[in-house]
């Protein structure tokens, strides 16, 4: 992976504010936590254009993956990222993102590992810091119950829902962009869920 | 129905602020709104013996058959009421009812009629003055896009929510008490959705 040093960013920390200058435009900063093989980030960076992506993921086994997929179509904006949400803030100024995706993020069943899911109001704490003031979070998954509890933490948090849609496949959006695992999980029959919140 | 006025409340605003007199005690009122053929007023009723309980339905058609219903097996602790939801500020007064019951409303699925769904912030004003500060609702609904509607106004509206279930039939609490409707949708393969909200 260091071969490919413009492609994945290894030190994320020594970004911290300066995240615009790699891209080398002015152009809004969207993160993905948890871009899993990149199909995502793929899909997105080129229907938005206009914005610059991060997909950042924690396993670097999975990372190469999405390197691989980046690599075979490139574009000049899109980036991976090597890096876990714990440290979001040690990687990102206040204001630095201005849209956080989360797609079919580990749902930590158990209750013993409550404080892991994405949607924990530890979790929410640090994206109102890295989030601009107008920027949403963008959340998709699978799993009702990580859903429910995503739709009481936000609320708990007084965060305002701009959409909440139950079963996004029923009257699916031109512009939704299936991840693996939702073409899987929906061919199964699974209920895909989605929202779109913002800090108030 | 000018037969049985004790069990039939025929002009609620005659009662404002004077409800628990009716039932000669001092135990907190629960009001059910649109109670419909009266199955879910009959079956809360028995299961929960220490609560007054008024199911307000605003067809005298239909309230015909929640009297018949209630009359089979007679109870001390519920009565029906001939009412509808635009005048409960004229039937109650401020903190006088504990809990509110929206089963399966009218979802009034078009648009131009959004403001008549009983979970527009227009009604949620009238809740809010006819609960008491610890006062629930407790929602119930088949249809998916009320559901999302709910939750979206609720937040707007600053509510809490203590429980939100996106398939209340998967993981069934045995206090749930079904309505015929819901035993018909359910059968038929609809997901029910619920949620218990509290105003702040």
């Amino acid at each position: 992976m260091e071969l490919c040093p413009y492609l994945v960013v290894l030190d994320p920390a020594g970004r911290k504010g300066r995240w615009k200058e790699l891209f080398g435009n002015g152009k809004p900063v969207f993160l993905e936590i948890g871009a899993g093989k990149g199909q995502f980030i793929c899909g997105v960076s080129e229907q938005l254009p206009d914005v610059n992506f991060l997909g950042m993921e924690k396993y670097d086994s999975v990372l190469l993956r999405a390197m691989q997929r980046l690599t075979a179509t490139p574009r000049q904006n899109a980036l991976l990222v090597l890096g876990e949400a714990e440290k979001l803030l040690d990687y990102f100024d206040e204001n630095e993102v201005e849209r956080l995706y989360l797609n079919f993020s580990d749902p930590w069943s158990k209750k013993c590992y409550t404080k892991r899911r994405l949607t924990h109001a530890i979790f929410l704490e640090k994206y109102r810091q890295l989030l601009s003031p107008s920027g949403e979070i963008h959340m998709k998954t699978d799993n009702r119950k990580f859903f429910e509890f995503t739709l009481q933490q936000m609320n708990e948090y007084g965060m305002v829902f701009d959409c909440i849609n139950l079963d996004l496949h029923a009257e699916e959006p031109e512009s939704n962009i299936r991840t693996e695992y939702e073409v899987s999980r929906s061919a199964g029959g699974a209920t895909i869920y989605r929202l779109v919140s913002r800090f108030r």
